[in-house]
């Protein structure tokens, strides 16, 4: 059954779970901001919806609440940053604020950090870039679950990447995907819709082509256009993990030996470094508008994310399942927070 | 008949029929370099055998031989030019090498440059960044030639795309690629030898999808993995034709009405900025190794060139259609440059 929750509870209760699971004050208000803004994002799994695992993962003591992170290296407007096993979220949003800070006086910047883990999704941090006047971009590496052209062994990971540019009308222009056909979370709903997916999306176990969503998550991942996707992804590597001094392809993590450990590196570009920032945003509101008027109707990055957030946040709540919200209360008894109060 | 000519009397020819269209010593020198490059790179097409076309451009006043390169706006390492419809080559070169340089002391950097034309391929210009330390990326916008997925409409530019970066050991890695499955070159290719595509590569002129190369071509192609190219294009547009200050969308030039009208920006990461070099290099080989421990005898992007350009510069010349050195004599005769001799 579905249930309304008010989006101040749902801040409330993320804040509050992370305050409780260990965080300190200023981190919790940091990785809630983010959790908000993927929430306001509306995919719908890499949001709010991974509160309960992010606990799990603090509780445990997989990953640290309060990391101790420490700067490896600086040239400029480069910067590289040892993570200290922290919240994705935590790094990643440490990253693209140092990397606006730094944008500032260089116009343009990289910050790199190694030793992270999952960020939730690319659009909360390059959403904050572009509100702060900065075409933002973030980008991730992970474990080789990915082929290349027409091979089945996995190689490489599939550098999910996001960035978004700001815009003088509606929405900012936002990207967030990775350089496979399709993300594990693509073709599990596949699979859950009972759909079958293109041919060329992967190989199944044995090597071969499949229209099959489970056969192709069970084999090879392919990047998009062969060798042009696999080309990127590569790029992907050489700025994440090679940059930030972190694991490379299939190169076990020191002390855990974990394969896939993330690196993330955020580059900023200020908006208003060669041109002030009403012609930049014009000028992007225009872009958009040359693409529309040639092909009506037409769907811009951005757009539906832009426009659910417009919808929730003037209707002040969403729509859950009673179990998701059973299970954060079940996690706020656990932990000694308050739960959410079904009306 | 193929004939066999030296490189030697490819790069004189090549620089001697530049200097006569117009050129002056120091571009002559820069635009020479570019071709050479291309050529060494083994593409076949975007090389040498478009010094023809220049020629025609050139001395028709289509393009300018020694444009006046004026700067627009600087911030940091960002900075933007007027290219004054200088040649492609020229053009690309000169930011490259300003990326290259503002890197050197920023450790990012970015370099625009508007009213351009072709500049031949992306390869030349990002192995000159590799080859002086830099990781080297450069991307051009052009005319509306690519559909959103989907979608028969042609409403963005491919962002043909390159980057490079140094190994130490073999060649570097080194990509060159644009973001529609197929590129007018790669169609044109099928079509000559008579085989079909993916019906994915791209729609007839009806909207419809095809496996006829010609059909593609007169209709509409499309982005690589469908929304992830077609975003991937649109921050290409941003960073080259709005950051310039250039053309966008289907934008015409002021005062000719050219539509797709190139503008080019080059980034440059300063490779030993967070690392000394040899590691940086040591660490780009290890990835190599890594994937192709993987999966044996992996190609990676930059192997196939780096591959060609050793045997060709041991070999010291290069097979040539007759009829395309008749051609270069003929205006080797028209220009008043000496003639390839044929022994």
């Amino acid at each position: 059954m579905m249930m309304k929750v008010t989006l101040s509870q749902i801040e409330r209760i993320t804040s509050e779970l992370l305050g409780k699971a260990g965080l300190n004050e200023e981190n919790v208000k940091i990785v809630t901001d983010i959790y908000m803004r993927a929430t306001y994002h509306g995919v719908g799994h890499h949001d709010i919806h991974n509160i309960p695992g992010t606990l799990r993962n603090l509780t445990s003591g997989k990953i640290k609440s309060n990391p101790s992170i420490v700067r490896l290296h600086q040239h400029g407007a480069l910067e590289s940053y040892e993570g200290d096993n922290g919240l994705g979220e935590y790094c990643g949003a440490f990253v693209m604020k140092r990397a606006m800070h730094l944008a500032e006086k260089h116009g343009i910047s990289l910050c790199s950090i190694r030793n992270s883990n999952h960020l939730l999704a690319c659009s909360p941090y390059v959403e904050m870039a572009a509100e702060n006047g900065y075409i933002g971009y973030i980008i991730t590496r992970g474990a080789p679950t990915m082929g290349a052209p027409g091979r089945k062994e996995k190689v490489i990971g599939t550098s999910p990447m996001g960035y978004a540019a700001p815009a003088d009308k509606d929405y900012p222009i936002m990207f967030d995907a990775c350089l496979s056909y399709a993300s594990f979370g693509a073709l599990d709903a596949k699979m859950k819709a009972g759909e079958s997916v293109p041919s060329y999306w992967g190989l199944n176990a044995e090597g071969n082509p499949s229209t099959d969503p489970a056969a192709i998550a069970n084999g090879t991942r392919l990047p998009i256009g062969g060798h042009k996707g696999f080309g990127l992804a590569i790029l992907g590597e050489i700025i994440t993990g090679v940059l930030s001094e972190g694991q490379i392809i299939d190169e076990p993590q020191p002390g855990t030996g974990e394969v896939g450990k993330p690196s993330h590196t955020a580059i900023c570009i200020k908006a208003d470094g060669l041109m002030d920032i009403d012609r930049f945003k014009k000028r992007i509101s225009e872009m958009k508008d040359r693409m529309r008027s040639r092909a009506e109707n037409l769907r811009i990055p951005g757009q539906r994310a832009g426009e659910y957030k417009e919808k929730i946040l003037q209707e002040g709540s969403l729509e859950f399942d009673e179990e998701f919200i059973n299970e954060l209360n079940q996690w706020a008894t656990k932990l000694g927070a308050a739960p959410i109060q079904k009306s």
